[in-house]
């Protein structure tokens, strides 16, 4: 068995927690890092976008034979609508998310989904104020109110009003940009269907036409991420900086393990909360304790405003059952491998599914509902107490990988910490560093894990080139867990990694900051929360355009997602490109087959829009065209802003 | 070249008119029956639907070595989640369509669409009083600014309130059967978002759950179509008895000849309108006149309404240009092949798209807009009359093909001619032959051309048989396009393939109807539209049912797609069964892959909601599957009505 051996040989991770599980493994259970190499070859024609099945007569693939589809649609056809139709899975994935939240708090405000509640006033009123909403004289609820009608507005309207998630919150010049080129959505829900519409067979067969469509449908992802994020700070807070620790280390044996995985805070939250109240009920099992810790975007909800642990990211999400220690995986929605499930059938782990959307044949099902979310969260968390009790005299291995922390950087904790070397104007702090050239400009890491390449490997490289460079550098989703994990993502990281700019830029806030951080010291590579919490990355962005009063594509702000996996990957990097901001991602998305759609990402996009896709899956390469990418920008910001002079020679110096 | 000679032989058509063409034809010019035959082999992971593209990791094919995909997911899994998004796809498609008609009668109540008006107040009233629209003292623009606006919310809504347009148009046990499974719909653009979030990478992973989202989905396609038709019946007429002429000979070689394809009668209608008008235009340019023809369902639409000759039906799209005598063809929405631009390369006919959201790079664009609808009309037909004075001198060969077509069934005609026999229950005179034995069942065929097998031959072989049978027929779509183009439609095919029963009915009922039907003598196989209107179809069945005060899963109602090409058909062949009605579809769907799937379809779907699937290729023993799933239900009902003892010994003898 050649080839089980290597299978089980070439482990595809740089995670040292992940790898040891691997190697220790006597169960023989199947990975994903398994069915991966036993999935190759992978077909070619899919790789590329060339496979066309949207109709019964299909699949129709393109190759030198065949260089049509059936019904005369060209390869930049197929490839253009397989595109757009990936956007619209990731902007629905984000809009069920957002309506949700939505749903959630018009329950609460008829009293019904009684276990939440308005827990940051301030952050609803700088939403509401953002909106337009007049708030004298109306209560918080009343406030609220208003805010979820026009919530809900933004997904349901099909008037071609601007929506107000997107209007408000970004710059005039990006609006008008949109309304020049028609695609400003009449609303998220209507968008999905006119995309969905629009690739049907004999629909469009123009890839222009079909791309500006993608990218109004990209649109629509960013407001429902932006909604989803704006009310779950209402609900549950704004992030603050916390410090905690990552990787499978965080797992204790005579503690009730709970992962939390998934997406959405509205199931997370109340967990975190419930697990605190029934640690006596632990005890009384045998255990210290319970300990919640996160997988994916769920675990960066906690993390972010409880300090929850991260147990790992995505494609390690099977491995932590395999260390015996691991009593529950609670799971919501999105990026669960239905893989969990045939895992936990040769340890002793619960696999509890919660959502109607989202269930597992053969997982426990503990249906979640908001207006009972606490008796829901005890249920659950007894299963997990239960499994911790036929867990006594097995044996846990639990690889002693772990590494410290802090993250909790909404943009409001930003401004926060910033405001305390400029409190008038407190971006002026970045633009300012940007400027004189202490810092190269500003790098998003964003993203998931993805088999094609090693995971979390790139993150790792790209991150410590950037450094470096002085790149100042935040990060979301599952390229924030890579950071955690690795230890990039604390002071001590800093301190290895940062060059002279960025490491005296992190310094001088630090002093600033010194009785508010606390133990909090400032990290290499700011974590700013979920997948959805890329909106907070892109208000950052539009906080620096409007510190210089420029349009985005004028700004040194690049988005890295080195492993995207998922349809919202897609869709985020579209909207990322389509706001102005180049995007590099690390795994070639499946637009090769047609050079038309790849030039329109690469090159033309730029000429219309501003922003671009950069393939490159070599670490270093990317990096250097990332820093490539901000240099332009720079350099350019800085003769239109005649300091061309002053740092020409410097920037010179680089190259 | 041998592979392209017998792909030049092999014409995968019965049609003698498109065999004519492709048989003369000395261009050279590929068309998708070439195409197709280069596409061979086709990839069996695609088509029995265990490929999955739905993550950047894939895609995954699910074989004996790889029998999940890399997160985990089973066959089952990735089958039904291939199978609800195609449903979305279609769904999505008619929605499209219902909300263009929603925003024309918006605008023509703010005056802008003025070539528009309310040409059948009668309709308006009927749908305004079945949704409950208190009408009194209201003028017909009110009543229709509130139609519209309940067709709108039942759109874009998102309560758990029941859509209007399902609600009132079915019979009451099936909103209890509905409800009880959970699939009553929040509204259709709320559907769509949900179903495409659902089916995201790391969702949902079990096939019954993603399979009722799938109906909850179909039942939103009903919805969207069932709302065209009513929009469009209020608009445009609702049909009445009409006779023209089907297949290639209807062009005129003296004549400005315009193809109207495509699905939407907005465009359509204002052209043969406008035509009418310029036909002194086209006399100046050499013409004998202006003669308008319908391909697809655009096509339907006015030839229910107007009398407009039917040129020829989706998989022959292509082949009217290569008789040298097409002068236009103007697309709307839907099933246009892209490869309609190349084939008018090589002739004068001028392709023109009309629609923002379907064109096709390098043919004329006449942006159509409701407002200004009359004069973009008059700039088509003038591309038409230009083409035409080109086209002098040029060899022109038209097959001599064509049939008499008697068409414009709609249920407010068929009760209107029932009427005659009964005026106060028009359905008893079916149900009443039906009960008595004189008619075997009513059979609906709907959906597409499909070149997996031979163009109409199946829609041909089937009827022929049912029509023996003694079945009632009734037809939409390019199925009725078959039948159409067949000589099936008309009353001469009555006397030459009906059994004595469906004879004898069918002569009953010309003879009541003498004077009302002057010409229009009733056909085989009765055209109820578009495959919009497979809504009236189901609205016949529910007057069935209602007229024996039973639920939809006990009348003898089978619904047949022979070639079910669309995502459009996937979804009405998936409310149909929904709706608890047996649904034969003449090439196997992508299910295979997973027995459970397709035992759900084909099965399973029986147990919970009466309807369920019937593959079968070979026309003959479909036919007898039919036969037999409507044999199964009248005898049931016998038995449930005490006729059983009866009719027992006359059944008997037809085993």
């Amino acid at each position: 068995m050649k080839a089980e051996k290597e299978i089980k040989e070439n482990k595809r991770t740089v995670d040292e927690a992940a790898l040891s599980v691997l190697e220790q493994d006597q169960s023989g259970v199947e990975t994903a890092f398994d069915r991966y190499l036993r999935m190759q070859p992978q077909c070619n024609f899919g790789r590329t976008g060339v496979c066309c099945r949207i109709c019964l007569q299909g699949p129709c693939r393109i190759t030198k034979k065949a260089d049509k589809g059936i019904c005369g649609a060209h390869a930049y056809t197929i490839v253009a609508r397989n595109l757009i139709r990936s956007i619209t899975g990731g902007a629905s994935a984000h809009s069920d998310h957002g309506r949700h939240l939505v749903y959630t708090v018009l329950e609460m405000l008829e009293d019904k989904a009684l276990a939440y509640a308005i827990e940051d006033p301030q952050k609803l009123q700088r939403v509401a104020e953002r909106l337009g909403i007049n708030t004298d004289d109306k209560d918080e609820k009343e406030v609220l109110a208003e805010v979820a009608a026009l919530a809900l507005e933004d997904f349901i309207k099909a008037s071609t009003d601007p929506c107000k998630w997107l209007e408000t919150t970004i710059v005039k010049d990006r609006v008008d940009k949109f309304s020049e080129c028609n695609i400003l959505p009449r609303g998220v829900h209507t968008t999905i269907a006119e995309t969905m519409a629009q690739t049907h067979m004999g629909m469009d067969a123009d890839p222009v036409n079909l791309i500006f469509q993608g990218l109004k449908m990209a649109l629509c992802d960013y407001i429902g991420m932006h909604i989803a994020t704006d009310l779950s700070d209402i609900l549950f807070g704004t992030p603050k900086p916390v410090t905690t620790e990552a990787n499978f280390g965080v797992m204790e044996a005579d503690m009730v393990n709970i992962a939390l995985h998934g997406h959405n805070p509205l199931l997370s939250e109340m967990i975190v909360r419930v697990a605190r109240e029934m640690k006596d009920d632990a005890v009384a099992a045998g255990a210290r304790g319970i300990k919640c810790m996160g997988i994916c975007c769920t675990g960066n909800e906690v993390l972010m405003r409880q300090g929850v642990p991260v147990l790992t990211n995505f494609l390690s999400q099977e491995l932590p059952m395999m260390t015996g220690a691991l009593d529950a995986m609670v799971v919501d929605v999105q990026c669960i491998m239905p893989g969990v499930k045939a895992v936990s059938e040769c340890f002793h782990t619960r696999v509890v599914t919660t959502m109607p959307n989202a269930k597992i044949p053969g997982a426990h099902h503990v249906a979640f509902s908001e207006d009972r979310a606490a008796e829901k969260a005890k249920e659950i968390i007894n299963l997990a107490i239960e499994a911790f009790k036929e867990r006594k005299g097995l044996e846990v291995a639990i690889p002693q990988v772990k590494n410290k922390v802090t993250a909790g950087f909404s943009v409001e904790a930003l401004e926060d910490i910033l405001g305390e070397l400029n409190p008038d104007q407190p971006f002026k702090v970045i633009t300012d560093a940007i400027d004189s050239g202490q810092l190269r400009g500003v790098v998003l890491f964003a993203g998931c894990n993805n088999l094609r390449v090693l995971q979390d490997h790139s993150h790792n490289e790209i991150i410590r080139q950037l450094a470096k460079n002085d790149v100042l550098m935040v990060a979301t989703g599952c390229a924030a867990g890579s950071a955690a994990k690795m230890g990039l993502m604390n002071d001590d990281a800093v301190e290895l990694y940062a060059g002279e700019g960025l490491k005296s830029f992190i310094h001088s806030l630090n002093k600033a900051n010194e009785e508010k951080l606390e133990s909090n010291k400032l990290p290499l590579i700011f974590h700013m929360g979920s997948c959805v919490d890329n909106s907070r990355a892109f208000d950052l962005a539009t906080a620096l355009a409007k510190q210089w009063e420029i349009d985005m594509p004028k700004i040194p702000f690049v988005a890295s997602a080195p492993e995207a996996m998922s349809e919202k990957a897609v869709a985020i990097g579209s909207w990322w490109v389509a706001m102005g901001l180049p995007t590099h991602v690390g795994v070639v998305p499946e637009v090769t087959g047609s050079a038309l759609v790849n030039g329109i990402a690469l090159q033309v996009a730029e000429d219309v829009y501003g922003g671009y896709f950069i393939w490159e899956e070599d670490p270093q390469k990317a990096a250097e065209k990332i820093l490539a990418a901000l240099d332009e920008r720079t350099w350019k910001l800085r003769i239109h802003r005649g300091l061309a002079d002053k740092y020409e020679t410097e920037l010179s110096k680089s190259y």
